[in-house]
């Protein structure tokens, strides 16, 4: 029996990190991961389960310092970042030169191309480092880059949205079956887990419950990981955010216009083709679609759709619980592959 | 002091028909409305206050059998019709042929052309009452038919989401501003009260809780008003209806792209113009959008939005409260135009 | 007709103080109240209706610095205070030496004992104003108090869960029917709106929603109010307050043990006794009970029971709306008695 | 490698029944268990994930027609019984009859007394099945009759309600710590999925949105099961349930009065010693206090408390998942006993 995987976590006091640790502590390839924090240096280690009473009961789970030497003392082999994209622009570089593969869950080093990282205006944009990170990092939507994720020294976790609304589309785009012509239109909505822990006013339960809002339109941060990966120019995609008034899921709406006449079996037929031996994608046949509570509290991105009696015009649906599909099962998914496990270990 | 108006609510014990009481009840220019109910012939009275605790303390409210005699005899002048469609197709005819006017909150008589109707199946479909009716009933959106309901004997009192819809619409398609040839997207998201009060599995609270679901592609009744009152054709639109875990509100997120570039400033004043004067619509300047928050308890259609830096792509915003700007309310906005009163009595 | 009162409201911009000032804007004998805020000195006048797009569409809000000089040139004679604890302490005493009446809505001065007031940490505890205020505010319970309001100067606008277990409990302690030794239980469960608008940890959405919790055990402020109106020995009662994943309301769940065996008939006629002729309490005859639906967006407190076959064990059931009957509809409820109006204007 | 265990589920398509079947799936001792309806006889083969997508993806779940003969050429060993209690009243003596072992979810056998029955009305009550039945039964909460399960042959799955109540009472009570004369109040609060699957009036999203309503007032049928665990006299209880606005999760506030004056440490100590070993109780120490969803989604009862100054008034709050440890978990968790297996096999 081959020795078990050495990973350590930063973050895990946010919403995704608390995710993956839970699903670390019982993935039967990995030990029980290390638990770092960026603000705990110096002071007495705390108990995550202290933070999250749900954790209780099963032991403790301290948090340490984050120590490159304490982290080479201890083998880690892989660390997962669950910090702020502006941690991880240098955290990221710090690892790979300490020997570290990472699984980073930001938005650091997802994107390409320099227009798209502009909503983000790093302060190393332009450095060599940051050339070299964009080359070097993976984008870690296994559905799509399985084969290079299997060699990568650092994957760049996908967006939640992102990967909602790449899954939903890829298949009809690879097959260059839109009219992008038509120009596309994705209508996102995800539950609160997605604004992060952070308490603000537009977090607090009074101005979320029974409410619905749209927010960062033409403006959100994942619309440029949809364009670069769908090879989208951006004035064929609209894709606008919803807050929904539940904890966690995302639904995705799409519509497209096909070119040519089709039938609802030729849809569902491409859908079927593209994601065949995708352990983590469900396709819906039609007349039933995806909702969010049939993906919530699993690695399943849910795929369903409409199509006009014109045979042109299509609304696709897709699901996924935004912390794991979306954040933190996706990057368990892509260590799996790193390592060369089953897709599934761990997260079924 | 004139004599106030006597009007008389089928259909009071459903989620419209209590609202539409509760707003009578306070309202300065009708009496206290007779509350009538298909199924109570025979038996005792029943007193709404019993079957809705939060009407009770303010007196009895009988539901009394409907008998076209005793509406007669009470000298009722408008008849309010919150029952299903099916029912309204002959409760509308009736009511006429005994000399009331009539606003009718169902689908029953909203459609002008038959295609569009198919949906519904109309048993009547063909006859001449189905066609003396399709031709005398005014759609009762007031800031689009202002005019016509002033006079008309019978009001089809508009769907909640083809209100949201239109409403956002209007102003951009009079102008001849959106390019249709793009297609226009009406992604509507709406509270469980439009659902009716019905208990089905699909409103059971588990069914509905932390879900989010797409329902109806390409199939939803509404869509007709929506085609019918901006003169669209059916392949220039997708409206897709969502059931969000909220009890009451609409948000329909309108995405279209406009002919020719435009500037923020030229949108918001179409939208400024077109509804100057409107009392019941409220324009929000970029950045700012509605919420469904916003407009929830009240008789206001929200409308906001964003435009692309390309001065094309653009994505308005609509909310309203489904019992009130997308029925109840809209009901007696439209029965003030009907007597010539203030548009804002008995709303505020 | 007579002059309409000149009212003024600090702190509109909190739960409390918005819903008073919705409810001011349309109360017939009351004109527009200056909407004054202790933040804005200085700064350029802020639109109430930005802050809250709920208002927007009637006019504009504006909000101005508290001025005492300012209030007495507008001829302002009644202060509302929607203001933390701490500020009404000082905020009050300087009102009224500026010759206005003040109706409190903090908990700045509902206590007669030290020790039930210990609890706040006044720094002004000993002081000869303090002990001036503490005798001449009126606590604004209108079913318990309303001849002091009447000429009241300043009255102390009771707190929402005391509100609920207060008219619960006092037809009942009155009457002396309750045998105290067997000790009483207030359950009471509330909605985030009563934790306040300062978005924290514990108001996050995802904190609160799909959860219960309890808290304040045994150390709640509101607790001394309902022993001194109940006239009650701290060891008499165990009040226990939960946060519910709702906007608002409140139902209180209360447990006494009745001195003799007792029928039915007996409770109820106990309490339609008690609240004759109160406009804002409702009696639901068992098996009927309040839900807090039943009571939200209203200013009623609706309280129903159920007796044990033993006829000694009862449970009440109370329930209000917390920003209404327990803050400001009740404020607006001591305003109307203050000035000898019907106890219902503007509240309908 | 032991033969796996041979299981069968009767009612798999309600709330309870597809929990504890998604259980067994992943269980390591337990083969893929059959899924029987009672009503699908004589019709095609239903797949359990059409009717909850959450499980389609990981194969096909056909729910079989219920047959004896059936059961025994299968070879099925262990029975559950996710089924209404009329149901299991049968269902049991003939699935024994048959040489099956059972543990029976419902209410059916939960009860020694005819007294504490009669709310359930069973036609069989006073036949020689039923007082056989009585006797054989086994009330299956782990932590007090751990023993007996292990060779039990009827298993009487405890109610949610009633796990949660006693397991915050039973050292407590067993200690004989507690003033029985002052009356023991346990106030709780259920989320819908407690109230079944049925699509009801009381169960529609508007009903329970936004809501909260006490229900069943001295009349819950768990009242029997907790006198006769705790032998505690019908009027040293008051046992009253809420519905709550949530999917899933209780929360019990338990009031008490300690006969002599005790320390905090004294009652932790006493809840510590109690549960010792015990796998899936939490002892939480004060002031922290369990929340609903700290053990939502976990087979763990959360036990914490608050005691007055006075060291005699003493709040319990008991927490759990009335899927999970109030039902389907629990049922995993006996099974585990009957069997010998550790008690969180599967569990986890």
């Amino acid at each position: 029996m081959p020795a078990k995987l050495k990973t350590a976590v930063v973050g895990a006091t946010g919403y995704s990190g608390l995710e993956l640790t839970r699903i670390l502590l019982r993935h039967p390839h990995v030990e029980t991961p290390l638990l770092l924090s960026r603000q705990s240096e110096g002071s007495v280690p705390v108990n995550l389960a202290d933070l999250f009473p749900v954790l209780s009961g099963n032991g403790r789970y301290p948090l340490l310092p984050l120590s490159w030497t304490n982290l080479k003392e201890q083998g880690v082999q892989l660390l997962f970042l669950a910090t702020p994209h502006e941690a991880s622009r240098s955290l990221v570089p710090e690892a790979v030169a300490h020997g570290l593969r990472v699984i980073d869950l930001s938005g650091a080093w997802r994107l390409r191309e320099a227009a798209h990282r502009a909503v983000y205006g790093f302060k190393d944009e332009g450095s060599a480092t940051a050339a070299e990170f964009t080359e070097k990092a993976v984008y870690g939507l296994p559905e799509l880059h399985g084969d290079c994720i299997l060699g990568a020294t650092v994957v760049a976790n996908p967006g939640c949205y992102a990967t909602s609304v790449i899954l939903g589309l890829a298949p009809l785009v690879k097959a260059g079956m839109i009219d992008r012509q038509h120009g596309i239109v994705a209508d996102s909505k995800s539950g609160v887990s997605g604004a992060g822990k952070e308490p603000t006013a537009r977090t607090h339960f009074v101005s979320v419950a029974d409410n619905l809002s749209a927010y960062a339109v033409f403006g959100h941060r994942h619309t440029g990981e949809i364009l670069e990966q769908l090879r989208l120019a951006p004035e064929e995609l609209i894709f606008t955010p919803h807050l929904l008034p539940i904890p966690r899921g995302i639904l995705s709406t799409i519509y497209v216009h096909l070119k040519r006449e089709t039938e609802t079996a030729e849809v569902e037929s491409c859908f079927r083709q593209f994601y065949a031996g995708k352990r983590w994608v469900r396709i819906f046949a039609p007349p039933r679609l995806p909702e969010i509570q049939f993906s919530v509290n699993t690695n399943f991105c849910d795929i369903g759709f409409g199509l006009a009696k014109d045979g042109h015009r299509l609304v696709v649906v897709s699901c996924l619980d935004n912390l794991l599909k979306g954040a933190a099962g996706q990057a368990v998914q892509n260590m799996n592959l790193m390592y060369g496990w089953k897709e599934e270990e761990g997260l079924q």
